[in-house]
């Protein structure tokens, strides 16, 4: 199984993919947990110099997205699912869809287009959005921000209004999750979702 | 008007984009000529990234070509045009096309698209493929090659290959070049061509 989670910083991804690698773990399941950008060298490189502050155009910086994407989807996703292990990504494509399509005004549709090119059509089976109120995103991220993470809290509203329709628009693939609930609540929801048909 | 030049290294294209270049600006034209990658601070070190000599997936390194060529055209390409000037553009998206598209085998459409996203469907309005045998072009290119020119010469006869198949494909745009003519020949003829109506 391939499993997204997507949401704003301080929505409390990173800690549902460490329970939930955690718990399939526990079942003796094969689990790789990857983030984006980032997870192979060029990922890292290319995270670099999207976060260290310098300007671009959107349209570089989600090519760019979908460069370490791209690899990360070659090196490590379809490996692991090749070899018949569960895959648990701390964002993937959405994240693109909800920053770059929505908030910054490209149009989820070309976004994906380039996107499903990039990753030679893999989508997640299952993806969990976390929303929260944008601005309590904020306090819980603390401080140290990179360029995205700097954007005015306008843009963090277009980001978590982006999710939101993403939600509506692909539901048989996206499952919206209170991330204002505790974690362990969170986690359970989670779990039990994962064992729903889609 | 937006012109590119294509084809092997070692075909000819700078000297080409040089000659032209100085021909319209005698006439008293705007001209921004420019090259791919580079031409912008991101596109340089994208450059740098693509041309190290580590090895990357062919999607990551088409969507990293993806992200230059996004930056130059929002930065440079479509400023000039909008004030009226000549773009000529050493290199562009069929490089993409041929390398990655057809030498690569990504396919030609899925690396289309994805450019097409990315610069948001800017094409040239005229193609120059310069065209003459693969191993000659090695020789004139000489030594001092980067990643992508390292390639073997089964590689090389798949990107002229690429080239050619592509004039076939976009005939009211891209107009193929003898590059083993002398340079001022070459030169003439492409002067000639620009004055003929598409």
């Amino acid at each position: 199984m391939f499993i997204s989670f997507e949401g704003l910083d301080g929505s409390g991804k990173t800690t549902q993919v460490k329970l939930l690698s955690r718990r399939l773990r526990e079942q003796g399941r094969d689990v790789v947990a990857t983030r984006e950008p980032g997870g192979t060298p060029l990922g890292e490189r290319v995270r670099e110099l999207l976060l260290a502050g310098k300007e671009m155009s959107a349209w570089a910086e989600t090519a760019l997205f979908a460069a370490a994407r791209a690899e990360l989807v070659e090196l490590v996703v379809r490996p692991a699912l090749e070899r018949g292990a569960d895959v648990i990504c701390d964002r993937y494509v959405d994240s693109s869809l909800a920053y770059q399509g929505v908030a910054r005004g490209l149009g989820v549709e070309p976004v994906l287009e380039l996107n499903l090119a990039a990753v030679r059509g893999l989508l997640p089976d299952r993806t969990f959005v976390l929303l929260l109120d944008p601005s309590q995103a904020l306090r819980r991220a603390g401080g140290g921000r990179d360029r995205i993470e700097r954007e005015t809290p306008e843009f963090r509203r277009d980001v978590d209004r982006g999710f939101r329709e993403l939600a509506e628009r692909f539901p048989e693939r996206i499952v919206k999750v209170d991330a204002e609930r505790p974690r362990r609540e969170i986690a359970e929801f989670i779990h039990g979702a994962l064992r729903q048909p889609s």
